[in-house]
C-alpha cells in the first residue's frame, strides 16, 4: 500500500486497480479509530472526569488496536483484490477452463468479501467506542468526537458496498446470503446507532 | 502537515494540538474526489458511455481540483489552529490584555472557522460531482460512487462541526450567525443529495 498520503490519493485518482473504495472504506476507520485514541488521550487525567478514567484506558487499548487492525485491511483490501483481477482474465475456451475459472473466482469472491466484513464489523466497533466516549469524554474535544463517529459511518457504509459487489458475483448462493444477511444486520445496527451518537454530539454542542 | 498515512493517523490520536477533527474533515473529502477522478479515468474512453465523453471529462477537471484543495485545507487546518491555540494563554491581568486577547481571540476564531467553511462546500461539490457519475459513469464503478459519497457526505458533517465549535466561541454573533446559517443550509442541501445518490447505487448494484 502506498504510505505517502498525497501519492496515496493520487493513486487513487487513477486508473490503477488498487487503491479502491474497499481501502479507502477502512482508512476511513482507522481515521475514526485514531479520533478515538485523541479524545481517551485528552481526557485521562484530567479530575473532572477521574471517575470514567478506567473506562477510557479500556477504550484507549480498543481504539489504538482498532486503528491498527482497519490500517492494515486497507493494505489487505489491495491484496485480496489481486487474485481476483486475475481470475477475471482467465481463459474459457474450453469446459475444463471455465471450471477451473469457476472456482478460482469463487474463491477468490470469498477473500475479497470477507476483508470489507471485517473493515464493516470494525467500523462498528468503532461506532461502539464513539457512544461511550460521546459522554464520558472531555467536552472540549466533544466535535472530534462527532468527526469519529461519521468517518466510522462512512466506513461502515462504504465497507458493506465491498462486500455486496463481491457476493452479487458467488454461485454460492448459500455462502453469499448469509455474507448478505450478516453486512446487512451490522450496517442497520451500526448506522441508528452512529445517527444516535452523532445527535448527542450536536445536542452537547449547543 | 504529516505526509506518511501510518504516522498522520499515530499523531491524530496523540494528544498533539494537530492534526485534528478538521484536517481529518478535508482529508475525508479528499479521498471522496480522488474516487470520482477515479470513476472517470475507468470510464472516459469505454464505448458504452461515448455519449458522456465531454461532460466526464469535466466532471474530471473538477474532481481532480477539489481533491487537491482539500488536501490543502488538512493542511490549511493545521495552520489555522496555532494562532487560535496561542490565543487561549494569552495573559488576562489588565483590562488591556484583556481587551487585546478579545480581539486576539475573535480574529482567530474566524480564521479557524473559515478553513471548515471551506471544506464543507468542497464536499458540497463532490457530492454533486457523484450524483452526475451516478448515472453517467462506468457500473463496473458504481460502488466507488457510493463510496466517494459517504467520504463526501462524513467530511460535510464533520466540517460542519468544526464551524461550529468556532462560531460558538465568537462574541460577534452577527458573523457567527451569518457563519452558522451558510453552514447550516450546505448541510441540509448536501446530506439530502448524499443520501438520494447513496440509495440511486444501492438500486443500481441490486
Amino acid at each position: 500500500m502506498e504510505n505517502n498520503i498525497e501519492l496515496y490519493i493520487e493513486k487513487l485518482g487513477s486508473k490503477a486497480p488498487t487503491p479502491g473504495g474497499g481501502g479507502v472504506a477502512a482508512l476511513a476507520g482507522a481515521l475514526g479509530a485514531a479520533l478515538a485514541s485523541m479524545v481517551c488521550n485528552l481526557t485521562i487525567g484530567k479530575p473532572k472526569y477521574a471517575q470514567y478514567e478506567n473506562e477510557l484506558k479500556a477504550v484507549l487499548e480498543s481504539a489504538e488496536n482498532l486503528s491498527k487492525k482497519m490500517l492494515a485491511l486497507a493494505g489487505e483490501d489491495e491484496t485480496a483484490f489481486e487474485p481476483l483481477s486475475r481470475a477475471y482474465s482467465l481463459p474459457t475456451e474450453t469446459d475444463e477452463q471455465k471450471a477451473y475459472k469457476e472456482k478460482v473466482m469463487e474463491d477468490s469472491l470469498k477473500i475479497a468479501a470477507d476483508v470489507p466484513l471485517r473493515a464493516a464489523k470494525g467500523a462498528f466497533d468503532v461506532i461502539v467506542l464513539m457512544e461511550r466516549l460521546a459522554t464520558r469524554g472531555s467536552k472540549l474535544v466533544i466535535s472530534d468526537v462527532g468527526v469519529g463517529v461519521q468517518m466510522a459511518r462512512a466506513a461502515l457504509l462504504s465497507a458493506s458496498l465491498n462486500v455486496k459487489i463481491n457476493t452479487k458475483l458467488m454461485k454460492d448462493r448459500f455462502v453469499a446470503d448469509i455474507l448478505n444477511d450478516e453486512i446487512e444486520y451490522v450496517v442497520n445496527e451500526g448506522v441508528k446507532l452512529a445517527d444516535e451518537v452523532y445527535n448527542t454530539v450536536l445536542e452537547m454542542m449547543k
